[in-house]
């Protein structure tokens, strides 16, 4: 299988973020694609630098003004008299203001959903190099060499077209949807990482040109916390666009893998010819977070199921934290895949 | 003039916020509250303690989850594993996602704007009787028992009808002028705190019944951020019943009283026959914030103008903080109020 990656992604190392009112070690840290390179790499797939992209295909998805934020944020914030040295949001619009503020204080709660997106000095260019990735990968598909995988790092799945969150900043797998779309494809994405693809939900909430599936832990108690339900299914043309199927806390295998055959029923019945998957592998038992307990066979079965669907497909790398299975995990789901 | 105050306001003692990435102190501190008491001992204003009052009058104001949120949220949090000893939000939901979910940490940046406004053990107990030492002061406005000094703390006006923000959880100056509605009258309320009143003019934006004026140093690189702007003029029927008078980083008494006198102006055409006088400090040019430069001096003359305005005023505590003239402001405004 052909992989994606650039090392410029690993310019991006998060140091902290806020859970529960302490300040952390971010997870989401360089050595995790440093795993992943290794799981691919012993599985004999090609690793393949990104190709160059301007800025027209990230925008195709993101706003210009947000766009602008990520790529000077850093160095406006580092001018701020005592201020951390990543940018981490701590006033935020709510649901009652709506002025977009010039100050980078203020911006950074306008384009930040949480505080577990802190931007650093690499931050950009290796956000900017993940969607890279993403973009090859699906020109790759397009060209019918697939399957694809897309290592991306930082993920994208939390990201909406003008806020970042949970770990993300640029919506890797929504920019290779848009690339597809602009192709004249009909789009799928599935999202099978623990937490709710609430940016990817977000951006094509209000299209059906794009078919979004999300397969994850329940939210009513989890992260991303505001979104994920099931009676979220798309708004005015975009509706019966939009599946999500929560998983209660706790669930394995069994759960888990009906709920991704189901979401593969949703996109055969769409009419999708070509899927992206938002490949999470914090859904497993040992992850960190600790939420759902999928095992690393599992995931392999999990990868049969897309594979068998028979659509051609890009997967991009979204979560999955430091834990002994991490890259067993990801070379189960590619084999799995493979043996389609 | 009387003065409202309850030692019960005390049990809130905020120890952290977060403020460009980094956890500092406080400076809401209960400390405050004693100068301020201190202040209108040696003026020889009488103290008395607030009424009791049941959760009607709060409630026509904030909404009953977010009452009930404000609550319970710090036992809830405090069973958490690893959590601060403060409820601090770390994630919300931005302008992409509408579920309020039932766990404590999404709740929390539900009905939290920002991390200035920790939840604490006592937070509950002391907003409530700041809320009724407003409610008290009104009562006695009321009855034509005028001018009346509410010594609120924590203050009130960064919080919304759902949100708390800016060290703020209930409204006081917003119950305050509900109550006078409630009994018949034309309320307007003046808020003259360095920061705009975000939460008042969101309870009151789309209502004509409440006229809301706010002076305050421009948001667009200073807290709230998100609104006070002149172009926010009110939504609906309320549309031309909110004025914001920005002011340029750095003004000083010139500017600060003219804008007063506007908005005075306003309110007397608007007709109130009573005012609110939501009254910060932070303007002062000592004041840690540094963003204005009014003097002792300026506050007893905005204190004269408002007073000469000749309507019966409820005065309630908002921002202001530690700084050697702090009571020496709070003084000069009281006793200009009353030179009128």
């Amino acid at each position: 299988m052909k992989v994606i990656y650039s090392s410029d992604q690993q310019e991006h190392a998060p140091r902290a973020f806020i859970s529960s009112g302490r300040l952390l070690d971010s997870p989401e840290r360089p050595e995790r694609a440093e795993r992943f390179l290794e799981a691919v790499r012993a599985a004999g797939h090609d690793i393949e630098a990104p190709g160059n992209f301007g800025r027209r295909e990230i925008a195709a998805v993101h706003g210009v003004d947000y766009l602008e934020f990520l790529e000077t944020a850093h160095e406006r914030w580092s001018a701020l008299p005592d201020a951390s040295p990543e940018v981490i949001a701590n006033v935020h619009p709510g649901r009652h203001m709506a002025h977009r503020p010039d100050h980078v204080v203020g911006q950074a709660g306008w384009h930040m959903a949480d505080t577990a997106c802190p931007i650093g000095a690499g931050t950009w260019k290796a956000a900017r190099s993940a969607a890279h990735c993403a973009l090859t990968g699906m020109r790759f598909l397009l060209e019918n060499e697939t399957p694809v995988y897309a290592l991306c790092r930082p993920p994208g799945h939390h990201a909406f077209a003008d806020m970042a969150g949970g770990f993300c900043f640029l919506n890797n797998a929504a920019i290779a949807a848009q690339q597809a779309v602009a192709a004249g494809r009909t789009v799928a994405i599935l999202d099978i990482d623990v937490h709710h693809g609430n940016g990817t939900q977000g951006i094509f909430y209000g299209r059906r040109d794009v078919m979004f599936v999300s397969v994850h832990a329940h939210p009513g108690d989890f992260y991303p916390f505001f979104s994920g339900y099931a009676d979220e299914r798309g708004r005015g043309e975009g509706e019966g666009y939009n599946l999500n199927l929560p998983l209660a806390r706790g669930a394995g295998d069994q759960d888990y893998l009906a709920a991704v055959e189901k979401g593969l029923a949703a996109i055969r019945r769409y009419g999708a010819d070509c899927v992206v998957v938002s490949l999470g592998l914090d859904a497993q038992e040992n992850d960190p977070l600790g939420i759902l307990s999928v095992t690393t066979e599992g995931f392999r079965r999990a990868g049969r199921l897309i594979g068998r669907a028979a659509t051609p497909a890009l997967i991009v790398q979204e979560g999955g934290y430091l834990c002994p299975e991490l890259g067993a995990n990801l070379a189960a789901f590619l084999s799995g895949y493979l043996d389609r």
